[in-house]
């Protein structure tokens, strides 16, 4: 079978994540990267890796930089089944018709407003949704977890509202000598925050509201959520309702990961590649259920999380896979994604 | 009228505040502050303010090093009506027989257990109920800033339930190169965190929850609430509530105070001693309701917020002031207390 | 004998600063500060200031924000004597030849190039050859803390070559919002950084190079030297010519002033203004002499250095005072400079 | 040929690093690592690694939490030939009298003393005089990374003297929620440093004087040089000789790479294991030479640096490779060092 021939425009944070990954899909071919950078950043990723200028003056300037594009966007668009947009924000709606003048599928992120493309895609929440369709827009990194998590609760019939706070990263770590806050919390100036109604473009039906502010640190952002139930529950039944949900991780306070710092020297000390954590690392021990009311935190890798969703954004408007589960389990699989990082595996769910 | 004679036990950031503010009341004098440092900090402070050791070892030590000290904390008790123990955690609590032995009242601060005075204190709240008491204890900055807010809408009627994430600043100025936390958040180990009792130990009957969390930053907590109210109501019902609140004072995004930092730069910029702020700063613009639930936003100068509180207590202990009102006036005024930064003051309430 | 009109152009972190120096000086009269913003940052000092608009839009804007400008600019300048123009970098080049056609004289920051002014200016080290001047151009916060402690070596004879390693504080505390760097340090692009030039732009005959970086902290500068001395000296020697010269002030590690939050703490303890400093603070027990070399490390406080060199440029141009002894004395004692700020003071130099 | 048997005592960030080093190594065994801590840091190691108790009561807390040791540490000295000692400061000096008992060589770290084992090793500088040797001491991230730097322009004849600022990290990312400082700077309470001494116990000729500060960030170390060169020397000279060192690295600010954290995120798009770099990245092009004078900076990835030294000392003790050029090759070819991480490799030196 032909493998699904993927092109990604951008090679920022997301973007070189995205080829990354779709190098270990076994039904997907990286025909190329297009950007408009020259330095380190493309100067690092030339030798392995198919490059595409996105413009013809980034093609002139890579040229003169040493680098040898193989041709501009027009031309990797001529090789790709489906593009990956991982421009930045005020760059992708516009890409949206030249895609669609050269017949490619596309995929969006976050940054993006649902609009653009009139779909919002999360693997476990929509996927069947997606295929077939031209275009679809993989929500944000924080919507992402939101959909995750609080779906998880919602499918098992317990959630009734949620209310949350999300402190975010201030900045990548790649950039964090730009643009940065030091010494300081920036609030949203609106609440609610756009993440709410943003998770509502996937799942409809939940009645969530939140409050975001910028922290300052450069890693993870940290989610604080009450929960209104439908009913009295037990602990137990919200545990269980979180474990059985896909790309969930939990992570224990009383394992010694106690700050966000913690969890992300683990994700080195497993190997993973960049030190990303695809995985919602929820912290088990501090769920707390009263009454009809759960409390929970949890850490949200930004840089990575939406990967293994992108991949599976590929297939499903490709139709390469035929529903969430098919496409989840191969993406999981070669990502090495798990569901608990220090215990052994459970049995499959 | 004789001056209550006010001595302090611990001159650290508490201490030295409460000690100015001794200094501006008409019905105070301050007879001493004891301490077992001899460094900078006892240094900046030796000729302006009647000096004692704590210890008879601290009392050696500061000669050694040029101080002179005036006596030990038994001398400083000999001339005090009522000592304020600002000592670290571990040291107040052993010091409270030793207080009641020299038959002088005691006020201790935050960090001790409601059970070590069997009365817990925020003036607006419960000030008649320490009158003529032997001992007090003004609750942390947290729980006062929490007594004050949820306090003003309940005592408004308004509140039915409270749901409160707290990010509290990391470590102080003073000592942010030891033990301070880098690029990183640390949740509290539990949920809920304990200053939701620890408010009600002052309002029994709130019904409240909070998770807090330390971040990465230096200066003043922030809170962020989800309110149940009693029922469906304006947005002014909300804000008048809050305005009608004595030592709440309400910030603007709109009027470019949009981060913790901001808020900080104006009370430097106002001229406040050490740039304090004693009031909660509440962002008006941020205080939003839906239906019969609101949501805000709030600043707590961690450092300075429990001055007036204490200032307070000392009244309340000697019985000088019949009454919260009056004492509250009085220290208002002395510390040039407001409402509101940058609006003109409204008519009085 | 009439006072000098002073206005400023530009109420930023110099201008305010430089506005409440002026109002403390005997000899001196504020008649204006003119900015464009209309936020907090000028709300909280339109009650106690002459508030003018640098232009006919801010008048328009600060009326639309209920502020009352008492006019523009031009209002102002016909007003002055003379104008402290603390505007941003891009923009107070060309506000020169504005206040050469309106007859009033000029004090530029340290933002400017010498070329703008053609006179660059150091209270102690030139104030003489600024009498009578038209303009001039107040150096920056490093170049001025570099003057005033290289100066004092070379005015004693002792120096020959400097060389330098100045870590910068990455913003202001008032903008760490914005623009701030976190978890890392940036190196100036270039060796040499550009102080060492701006320096001999006062001190011609210096022989220094510097390296320049931005660290990861918002307050203080910290400059490290390696000192070739002219000959063999003893480190009593090296003190000597530090402490007979102005503006610098001792702290020690041993007095547990062991990081730049120490000292800005102190500030805060010593009741300044905005906790400022004025004084380059040096480490006395950092000093260190081995043969012909000397080590040594200062601290810089950023957001106020300049301003006392700001009031003695006023008298400079103005011929005001006849040398810089005359204006220094009445800049200390009302601004109240230190040169220990924990001993005693010693008999006047 | 039977390959050297390692054991591992103190599984930290250094122990971590040296027992996957070892797994590369074609003449090396891993037998165990023995350590005390039974949380998040062991658990994700333990299926992977042969893991021992340092102590009785450890093997007893770990068989608790659910891990096998295979052993104490009495058992992992028993199968190995060399122990790699990373157990912290003030226990490791205390485990040599155990190691001699056993008969196991042992590699200390930079944490001890010169004096404990009586020779301080750095691969290029002094491999030979390590052959044999029962015990030998690498020393720290920051010597290490002077000794290859200054070392190889002392070599190549160019160095007179050397005068270095070295802008420490605080902590490392894992523990930063512990013991970090917060936007400030700590100088070191001493001048000179301890590096310089430290790195005369491997070149004793070098003349260097150190001066050092910790910053608010949490990776990797940045060192400020001025160098007084033997003699007038064009650019090309110093960086010929810095070029022709081993484990030493070339960046650019004209690639980019304009501050800590772009180098920090190279390694991750590297692929480096947890983005580790054990070379010294100097800024090629901040090398700048004005007579007989150098100026140079460069950046150390302290947790990472030791790692390929320790590796090599490893076989000096044991004799298994006769020079340093042959275990160089083999250590450096293993991890993948480079020369430059952006350009093509140059023909072999």
């Amino acid at each position: 079978m032909r493998k699904i021939r993927v092109g990604v425009n951008g090679y920022g944070v997301i973007g070189k994540r995205v080829a990354d990954a779709v190098f270990l899909q076994p039904d997907m071919e990286l025909v190329g990267v297009a950007d408009i950078a020259t330095d380190w950043r493309i100067q690092s990723a030339a030798n392995r890796l198919p490059l595409f200028a996105s413009t013809p003056d980034a093609q002139a300037a890579m040229a003169a930089a040493g680098l040898r594009p193989l041709g501009t966007l027009d031309e990797l668009l001529e090789r790709s089944d489906i593009i990956i947009d991982t421009t930045p924000k005020h760059v992708a709606a516009g890409n949206l018709e030249r895609y669609r003048t050269a017949g490619v599928k596309a995929v969006f992120q976050g940054g993006e407003s649902h609009a653009t493309t009139g779909h919002s895609f999360v693997a476990q929440a929509n996927y069947e949704s997606a295929l077939g369709r031209d275009t679809t827009r993989v929500v944000s990194c924080n919507t992402t977890s939101i959909v995750r998590v609080l779906g998880a609760l919602d499918g098992a019939g317990l959630l009734r509202r949620a209310r949350g706070v999300l402190i975010r990263r201030a900045t990548d770590p790649w950039e964090s000598h730009l643009g940065g806050i030091m010494n300081t919390m920036v609030p949203e100036p609106t609440i609610p925050s756009h993440q709410g109604p943003d998770a509502q473009t996937v799942l409809p039906g939940l009645d969530l509201v939140t409050i975001a502010a910028k922290g300052a640190h450069t890693q993870t952002h940290n989610h604080y959520w009450t929960l209104q139930l439908t009913r009295e529950a037990s602990r137990d039944e919200v545990l269980d309702a979180l474990r059985a949900a896909p790309r969930i991780a939990f992570i224990r306070m009383s394992d010694g990961l106690v700050a966000l710092n913690s969890t992300i020297e683990l994700m080195r000390d497993l190997g993973r590649p960049r030190g990303d954590m695809w995985e919602v690392a929820v912290w088990e021990d501090l769920v707390t259920v009263q009454g009809d009311e759960a409390f929970l935190t949890y850490q949200v890798y930004n840089e990575a999380i939406v990967v293994p969703e992108t991949i599976d954004a590929i297939r499903a408007l490709t139709g390469t896979a035929p529903d969430a589960a098919t496409s989840m389990k191969i993406t999981d699989d070669t990502l090495g994604m798990r569901s608990d990082f220090l215990r052994p595996a459970e049995s499959p769910r």
